[in-house]
């Protein structure tokens, strides 16, 4: 496994795919340049009159509705609908579902459009299963993954697609298989959008990958590229910086310390 | 008063209260981030659809009309109305006040409406109180805290609000008391989003205080950060990255340093 | 000409005009940081009520359609038009046009309003000059600025503005006069918002300068701070912080590596 996520990296790198992300106002900066670093060409874009466009040039396309607005969910429903039309890859960041009922309504609706892959934490994938009432604080979590792990593969099931939920430690699973990864850093929980950043790099990923494997390579990069930048930091506030630079320095030799269980 | 803004963060990263924030895009991710390298627990929601839900589910709400339209102001309100009927503390950051008469009407009208806290540079002070024709440099003041303080107090008295008003000496007033608080450092006007930083922590400090002291508590804490941060930067790009991490290591030893008059 | 530059540096320093900036989600804390790192005086302001009334005490506007949308576009040309009957300079920003039919057709209609100086990388420029079908790849360009040369003289003249096409080596041209700036760093491609930020040192020179100098003086200085701030980078979240410290500390002596040929 160590090798393919090696792998997956080159390719990335190789095909820069452009990935169109309708994402929320706080991390379109963070995700943007995260993108870039790795190697991906991301681009932006949310009105109606050009999403569907848009993403017919698009490789992958990433919607998270962190910010979401009536406007918006129109323009998401859009992107995904034309994406599954000409059988692009799209993936689901639910941030906050279960916080307001607005917000998890809006999740589930899209949630049913069957994305290659739903990137949430631990509460807000609860939220989507429906498992759960107000469950959610904000938009962080108050649950972890191997505890709701059950619900989880019942609902990748459900909706056909992979889940991924992130935490202390990363759970991937189709609803069969089951991958662990434990890298990552208590501190990154301290810098806003790491969890939207895990979302655009599986976007980017799925560009040159199946939904499993290519979630399984995101989360194990950007764990990879956290703890290092994590064990030089000194705050929340060098550990964004340096994450930048160590996903653009990301290598085999680097990523030879992903911790990837499978069963 | 120093032991009081120690307990004060104390009881902050023990509670880490969840911070409902209404804010200008430029500032976003700035914002988040200072809230969560304090131990709060920021989320950014402004969709009418929802913010009356969300609110009602947060410790405190921050208001910042940076880069306010229609439909935001319009979430403002239904906010704020939410807030005040269930006894939520609220913030104020009349950004740009003076500018547009668009922009002061607006504020004036949020402004009647009793934040907690109002804070703002001497020159949206000055145009929210009314002393003002159109004093503002866009959102740069032209004023300093010191000489309008008498406006400041008289605005705390009729709002029955605390009036903050950041600047090289930063000064807090119920329309009684009056705090000055003198540390941070030139460099910092050279960043964005400092004074909207100032205006999300004590969003977060009301959390756990009443608003003067979690006015000055906040702006001690930026203020101490700030010039922490300021004394090791080469310039502007360093100064933002090390503040961050200089509210994350805040403590009762650092917080020592902090130049508090009451009066 | 490595006097002018400095020269106009110093101007900008000295007067610090405010810039209003209509401009993108991605890039809006990015080029506020920018400008105030440079001695600007930015303010992002975007609404129909009142952008007319803040661009009139403006000294210059920058107008990017990076995240364009319906209300936004009509924001633009409200802004626009009142620059244009006031005498004040505004810049265009036409990003990622040629990616879609909507994102052209309203940078077409942006540019024929002749902005003083119209940014962009050589694909942009290519799009808009019509002699494009689709040749955009998102956001990121796909042609030289040495290749379409030509049609960015042609569309100088045509539009009567100045074109300013940023790349390995930037070319600024009037249609008559042709301008090379060679700095710069292949690293800065990796961080978002480098073009954007461009566009908005631009309009902060046109502040204080015609636009044509302006363009030349404000790619030379992110130039020469670009690759300052690259050659003591481990990466892209590096360069993006030393960047801001080396536009605050530009001076004559810095300036003096800018390499500039006119012919």
């Amino acid at each position: 496994m160590h090798l393919d996520i090696a792998s997956a990296l080159n390719r990335l790198r190789t095909e820069a795919p452009l990935v169109h992300n309708i994402t929320n106002y706080v991390v379109m900066n963070t995700t943007a340049n995260a993108l870039l670093a790795i190697g991906a060409s991301p681009a932006m874009v949310h009105a109606p009159d050009e999403v569907e466009e848009f993403v017919e040039i698009s490789r992958a396309l990433v919607v998270n509705i962190g910010t979401l607005s009536a406007h918006w969910v129109d323009a998401m429903h859009r992107a995904v609908d034309r994406a599954n039309a000409k059988g692009i890859p799209w993936v689901l960041d639910p941030v906050g579902a279960g916080a307001t009922s607005y917000r998890t309504r809006v999740a589930a609706e899209l949630a049913r459009k069957q994305p290659a892959v739903l990137r949430g934490n631990a509460s807000e994938i609860l939220a989507v299963a429906g498992a759960a009432g107000r469950t959610t604080k904000g938009v962080d979590s108050v649950h972890s993954p191997q505890a709701v792990l059950q619900e989880a593969r019942n609902l990748a099931q459900t909706l056909g697609t992979v889940v991924a939920m992130t935490g202390a430690v990363d759970i991937v699973t189709d609803g069969q298989q089951v991958a662990r990864i434990s890298n990552g850093h208590a501190m990154m929980a301290r810098v806003t959008g790491l969890g939207c950043t895990a979302t655009a790099l599986t976007g980017a990923y799925c560009a040159v990958e199946k939904p499993f494997p290519a979630a399984v390579a995101a989360l194990a990069a950007l764990g990879v590229a956290g703890e290092r930048a994590a064990s030089a930091a000194e705050g929340p506030g060098s550990l964004q910086l340096r994450l930048l630079d160590e996903l653009y320095k990301l290598d085999s030799e680097t990523l030879a310390s992903a911790r990837i269980e499978i069963e």
